[in-house]
């Protein structure tokens, strides 16, 4: 299960019927991605799981072996379909109980006379979680191992990444640039083939759209190297050029 | 790896490097999802892998076992990153080549004269693969086994779907009914735990929500049976007007 290459790489588990019933729009992705592209850790796989302990143990056990980082979004609230505590707990095999320190944050949040069953619940974790902090509404998201659990509501989700930045040892941030053109992509596939085969360390990404009643295709090169994304451009640039092809933006 | 329950289920298989970078928000899951409601087909995972041989072979081949349909989206272009018809040949193991009918349509769609290397790549797929039709593009879809694969451009792709409906053998439509109200989950965890130990055909979901400026929580009832439904609804409706919490809407 050894990864071959160096790279820093994450997964993310997203645990919620609601995404799967089509009820619900995840945006959770592109903001985990983006602040993972920034710490220079790529996003390798997203799974869509329902709310059932079976399958986020599964699912858990699966991914947390193949990859660097794991983050799981949603189940952390006080309803009985929030089960992604007590069920990383049976994953690791940890006990599930009050967590000492979560307990405290949360009873000092609500104060003592509304520190409802509810609301207990979200104190309950896998035994010895690190704690991650939530300034949004006191309850905390945990860290088993290389697992982060955080909740699904985007806006709580969103202001507890940045809490997390020193727990997360990236790699070299991962750089991008984009040509947009107005064309069809059959017009520059082969071209844009051979640009790539002469750059293997430069993922290039071809993406019709629509825009303004008109058809066009965004060029998307990534990569750690900023040398490498320049010169990969600078081709795409002279081929685009010599097929008299305009550039939109770039 | 036999399924035990008799639900017809399904999996989508997004293939996107554009997704797992955060450049791209995925809105296929809600389209395809909200079909498969409606044919009573259960969405029961998701997962979103690169643009990468082996990972869209190893993907294929353990998602096609678990669930009866499989729906993959992107990578059917004419562009180097469009791998998705010759890696599915490879998890079949059949050969890739010009498709007859799909090379047909296709030079009909954009005149032989400009039937260009890129487009008549489009026409090259799994040995024997049944076509999908495609209104929008010309390019079409194809489905070997219970395998169907999409585009990835949200329009096209949704264009697509209600071709398929007489090839989708599904269940029971899959029903839902979302009493929302003024409250936080905490003060209504409980009683909601209580209705959903009675109800074990229902799956009830509780989905807090920020609107106008007020906290609230839209709670989410869906099964096959109406009844069942109707039922655990006013359980949920009597709760509440014990607890004094005011319905918004249902």
């Amino acid at each position: 299960m050894k990864k071959i290459n160096k790279k820093v790489n994450a997964a993310i588990i997203i645990i919620g019927n609601e995404i799967l019933s089509g009820r619900t729009q995840d945006v959770n992705v592109v903001s985990i991605s983006n602040w993972l592209n920034e710490l220079g850790v790529k996003l390798e796989e997203v799974r869509v799981i329902p709310d059932m302990e079976n399958s986020i143990i599964r699912t858990i056990n699966d991914v947390r072996k193949k990859f660097m980082y794991v983050f799981t979004t949603g189940g952390i609230g006080p309803t009985h379909d929030d089960i992604t505590s007590r069920s990383v707990s049976k994953a690791f095999n940890l006990s599930y109980g009050y967590h000492k320190q979560a307990y405290e944050i949360l009873e000092k949040y609500y104060g003592p006379e509304n520190f409802n069953e509810g609301r207990k619940k979200m104190a309950m974790l896998p035994d010895k979680a690190l704690l991650i902090f939530n300034p949004s509404s006191g309850a905390p998201g945990f860290i088993v191992d290389n697992v982060y659990c955080l909740p699904g509501v985007p806006s709580i989700l969103k202001s507890m990444l940045g809490g997390l930045n020193n727990k997360i040892k990236g790699g070299k941030k991962i750089l991008s640039k984009t040509i947009s053109i107005h064309t069809v992509e059959s017009e520059i596939a082969k071209s844009l083939e051979e640009v790539q085969d002469q750059f293997k360390n430069v993922e290039i990404g071809s993406y019709p759209f629509f825009r303004l009643g008109r058809i066009g295709v965004s060029i998307v090169i990534r990569s750690t190297e900023k040398k490498q994304i320049n010169d990969c451009c600078k081709q795409i640039v002279s081929f685009l050029k010599k097929k008299e092809i305009h550039i939109i933006e770039r």
